[in-house]
């Protein structure tokens, strides 16, 4: 682009987030130094702290700057009721439910075959360990209503179900507040079956 | 989200990026955290190094490291034009094209007067110095042909003009390559005007 040769490192650099090309690159890169030179040092200095101190829970597998997390570390909560969620966004989205009040497994991604991504990488090992401990009577696979998320499902369901555990999954059906009309129609195919 | 505290710190670091929301600044923070701490300490770095050293060229007022920028230091230009653009990405296009040899003056923005974007932010005062320096005969204004970039365009011409210089801009018609039965029907019209 130019005889700035930090900016061009730093154009690369944002590429490497998810979702941002060249163009979005740049143009990031363009606003922080002509009107948020502030922001890039702050911005420097979380991605600096959060490196440092933001690991998973030993127990969960989430984020977390202590040796257990927050939820795990509650003991008001169902021991016997294990939810099993893709990300920490899913876990936060199961929690503001309020309807949920046992502890969670969090994968930190699913089976993604194509990307590499194995049962290894979902640390299913990690989750077998945690649904034996003996407390853990009831899990609920809460995966994304996707085709990963579901043979991550399958996959998590036939592991635990051999070792003699209760396995659900969250019900499919018709969202709240929606009318039939626009519903599509695998979600009304599937609301029909599972009917009760 | 959690008790990991810097991990909320770099998502609100990361939402000051423009065109970044709450769900995308959540998912990157994951992604560094989860498959690319070194993209993450990479990023770091580059923030710090751009904002220490780049700043804007003192001719042409683009981003250097140096007093004067690549351009700005060819001695084998054509001195007499200069072409006014929004962003360096712009200059770059325009490069690309081998069409023009002058020199540059990058606004580094636009005029935007609904976000307090105003004559001075864009360095209005800098560019009538550059552009009477004796040498300029010729100003072509290479703004976007959005509503801010032509009413950027009308104001840098109406101070040249009334400093005798010759104010150009870039021709508007119909794209390279296109049939015009796709084309739409403003930048017909516009071709019909400016036909020559």
């Amino acid at each position: 682009m130019s005889d700035a040769h930090s900016l061009d490192t730093l154009i690369e650099a944002l590429r490497r987030l998810p979702g941002v090309g060249a163009k979005s690159a740049s143009r990031m890169a363009f606003h922080l130094l002509q009107h948020d030179r502030n922001g890039a040092q702050v911005l420097s200095r979380a991605l600096q702290d959060a490196v440092l101190q933001v690991h998973h829970c030993s127990r969960c597998n989430t984020f977390t700057e202590a040796e257990l997390c927050e939820v795990c570390r509650d003991p008001q909560r169902d021991a016997s009721k294990l939810a099993v969620v893709e990300t920490p966004a899913d876990q936060a989205a199961l929690e503001r439910t309020g309807a949920f009040r046992g502890y969670y497994f969090v994968l930190m991604g699913r089976l993604s075959p194509l990307d590499g991504v194995g049962p290894r990488d979902i640390g299913l090992h990690q989750l077998v360990a945690r649904a034996t401990d003996g407390h853990v009577s009831e899990v609920i696979v809460a995966t994304n209503f996707t085709a990963e998320g579901e043979a991550t499902a399958h996959v998590i369901a036939e592991a635990l179900r051999s070792r003699g555990l209760t396995v659900t999954r969250l019900a499919r059906g018709v969202p709240a507040g929606s009318e039939l009309e626009y519903v599509d129609l695998g979600t009304i195919a599937h609301a029909l079956v599972d009917r009760r």
